[in-house]
């Protein structure tokens, strides 16, 4: 298989070390962890943004770059980096005026959404978003239903800040009642500014 | 000098080979170019976020990650990367509403400012920003004058767009009538939010 690097250099097989069957384990924890489903997100932003509708993109990946080599005749290569926390969301960008900031995730739960996955800085993004007037909120993505929503950040910042020990996931019933179900099918795959306007429109949260 | 990493291993000074004399010259085309001013801007978005004036970050450095080791018990490290080209501009957020979006440049040029390092893809990001509504502009920091303009994305589209052989650089004097000046200072110490209200206050482009 003829794979080649962005600077037009050949794949080298001998350059990527074996991996152990733990390192896939590992792996899922990372980057991999609902890489379709954000895959998804970003095709639905190509198409928005194609025909005109929206400006939404995904933030990079935050990595602290600590050694870069620049071979001859070729371009650089960082051999050594660590992947940071995000500080924000994962997508934002504008709509029809609008400031749109939202975190996408998802969950094999079929009765819940469990909260452990979202960190304390990023409600305080999504609180700072808020104040400043902009579009927050969340996508959830219930797996086994094929069901994504569009849970509006207050709520969810909310429901986040008072939860306790018992209430550590958002049962899904709430997530029906509070968030907005999002069309999904070919073109854009998930129709997340329908769900945005629908909501706008009732100006509930 | 005790430097550690990130996941809080102790810097090995043998991991980082040693550099030749031109490597140097290298990384100055890449990330170290125009980084104090980028530091600055930075700095100024920390102060109106914790002000509550504003949500305005840098977008992390797109890499095109090709292989991550996991070593045992310590955090993942990206063992090979490769720089790529941003598809849209470097700061985004959100201000009293509104959807802010700019890129940040400098010059050590006296009399007018080239337009060699905007590429096409961030021009056609502007103009779909303005479709939007967005508050779309650049800051241009002329470095001997030490001066920094706020120029409006539209102003800036249409002369990047229209510009012949013969004015690949927009003259100071142009920036200066169509722009406006941003405040520096000690905090925030690129005060580019009063330049934006001085700026939508006028209606001007």
């Amino acid at each position: 298989m003829a794979i080649r690097y962005p600077n037009g250099k050949k794949f080298e097989k001998k350059r990527i070390p074996e991996r152990k069957k733990n390192d896939y384990n590992k792996d899922s924890r990372f980057s991999n962890r609902g890489m379709s489903f954000e895959e998804d997100i970003q095709a639905s932003g190509e198409y928005y943004l194609t025909h005109g509708l929206a400006v939404i993109h995904k933030k990079p990946t935050p990595l602290q770059i600590v050694n870069v080599h620049y071979p001859q005749r070729s371009a650089a290569v960082v051999t050594e980096a660590y992947f940071q926390k995000p500080s924000t969301t994962d997508f934002n960008g504008v709509y029809k005026g609008r400031y749109i900031d939202f975190e996408a995730k998802e969950t094999r739960n079929k009765t819940s959404f469990p909260l452990k996955n979202f960190h304390a800085h990023q409600i305080d993004h999504m609180k700072a978003v808020l104040k400043q007037q902009g579009v927050s909120f969340v996508l959830l993505h219930f797996r086994l239903h094929e069901e994504i929503y569009l849970v509006p950040g207050a709520f969810f910042v909310e429901w986040y800040e008072n939860k306790e020990e018992s209430r550590k996931s958002i049962p899904k019933k709430d997530i029906e009642y509070h968030g907005f179900l999002v069309k999904t099918g070919y073109s854009p795959r998930i129709d997340y500014l329908s769900a945005v306007d629908t909501w706008l429109a009732r100006e509930t949260y």
